[in-house]
């Protein structure tokens, strides 16, 4: 599937990959804050300078955020937030939002915006933002910055072609949703088709198409794929109908997935796949007495650790 | 389909066909502005104060809404920003789709948020704080302010039931897509499912699962489903097979629906759908000789009114 307009250099899909391979982990901390994974000793200095406010939601998740990321960012070649757990507290949400983005890029970490937006094409390109910025009288602005998003395919090729484009035109990627990794993902996505397939397999296959012209350096493109870990056997047989396609792996973890269950979703070099786990490393420390919660950091960085070498002994690198 | 569990005065749907109603007129303006969408003067005087900058683009399209909103008031019962077009320009961009929201509350306009999310269980409950808000230490706050949104199904019911339980218990709304409007919509929405279904026929029975405890007074829920204008004879069928829920149309106008393609996607009383034209409403000026750029918000109200008369026309109401 590599084809003449293949990158060379600079694709994003390449850069991940390269982070990956210097941190020897396929595993992204998924950045998913929430006010009862805050520490009290958090709660009380931003509820106390701020009030009980969106405000102080959002700046007490962007301190958080700041001190997960400088515990994890030896270990981890990327961080995920979650855009939905900011956008909830509303605009000061989302600066948190974008802080973190702009923090964990400059710590030297792909950032994949877990956005799952979708729409018509020219409401498409408005997302793909997200991705390019926006240009306002001939400059371009970049009013967020993520390296990489999910996106939903539920509207076909014209939502999807303004973040392909974004891709090939700004050195950008995408992972689509295919099969995500909740209880009633199957209502809708292991639909059986007329000619046999599922419909999680016909998303598979635009993925693919979609993903044609931005295969990098390694193989792989900038259209990557949502594939849960809690799927096991379809996540296998997705690698082999996918060779090109990277897979984003929700569901590790508080999910249910474990380093068994996804080892399957690798290529026999060991690429391929990047697990996510959210709340299994940012709030590790409520899962364990031997943490206080002036510890969270640490106790983040014990488990991406701890996962690093699950994975790596699942895989034997 | 009506059960016990019907709302009979403070459904939202009920609200918004008592809107609706008021002003005889089933139609919607879409508050989707584009930097080329706005007139000259503004321009000079948002990018003279802030410069070429994101926050200009937020505060003249703050002040684009507002005056649309004055201008079109008395016409429709509805708006719907496409929260997209605000998402472009970062946070001075939604902070403009938040104040376009609140503005047209206030003008007694029914708030049809497009932001067509959907996640997984517990992400798709922080993204219903767009329509319940966030609860922070046991205070709720209202951290957005539509009255309705618009939510993708590709996750199944997981996904939706944080929605629907908001409908419930803060009396809101949703449409979920089921039909899209757009070119590529068919790739995936009428894949054939082995059962003889199509997809966006398997969407619509789910949503009308989803919908059946959320009836109001009128017999249809506050669970909706987007059906685009351009596909008329789908749309008549939908009609018939989902008698209890309320379609939010796009694709009038600017993408080529007439009010005689829309007319099958109402009941024999006129209600069952409210048709959205965005561009042909707001961006009316651009389209006839006979406007300057300062006639813009007049020329919106001209167009509203054509429309809501092409639409009772069509309707013979």
């Amino acid at each position: 599937m590599k084809t003449e307009k293949s990158f060379t250099n600079n694709a994003m899909i390449d850069q991940l990959i390269e982070n990956i391979q210097k941190k020897g982990n396929p595993s992204v901390v998924g950045l998913d804050p929430t006010l009862q994974m805050m520490p009290g000793f958090l709660k009380e200095e931003f509820f106390g300078k701020y009030g009980r406010t969106p405000e102080a939601a959002g700046r007490m998740f962007a301190e958080f955020n700041r001190r997960i990321i400088d515990a994890v960012a030896e270990t981890v070649p990327a961080v995920k937030p979650q855009i939905a757990m900011y956008e909830k507290y509303g605009l000061p949400g989302l600066q948190a939002y974008d802080e973190t983005c702009r923090y964990a890029a400059e710590a030297g970490l792909t950032v994949i915006g877990d956005i799952k937006r979708g729409d018509i094409s020219s409401t498409a390109a408005a997302y793909a933002a997200h991705l390019e910025g926006a240009e306002i009288e001939g400059e371009r602005v970049h009013t967020w910055r993520e390296d990489m998003v999910t996106v939903n395919p539920y509207l076909g090729t014209d939502g999807i072609a303004p973040f392909t484009e974004a891709c090939r035109a700004q050195d950008r990627g995408i992972f689509v949703l295919v099969r995500t990794s909740n209880p009633s993902s199957a209502e809708l996505q292991e639909l059986e088709l007329s000619d046999g397939r599922k419909l999680y397999e016909a998303v598979a296959d635009l993925t693919i198409q979609w993903g044609e012209n931005c295969v990098g350096s390694y193989g792989y493109s900038d259209v990557g794929a949502v594939v849960g870990a809690t799927h096991r056997a379809q996540g296998e047989a997705l690698r082999a109908r996918m060779p090109h396609t990277f897979f984003l792996v929700p569901g590790y973890g508080a999910q249910g997935g474990t380093a068994d269950d996804v080892a399957g979703f690798f290529d026999r070099d060991g690429l391929g796949a990047i697990i996510s786990s959210s709340r299994g490393i940012t709030a590790a420390y409520q899962k364990d007495a031997k943490y206080t919660e002036h510890d969270f950091a640490e106790a983040a960085a014990e488990a991406a650790l701890r996962m690093r070498d699950a994975l790596r002994s699942a895989l034997s690198l």
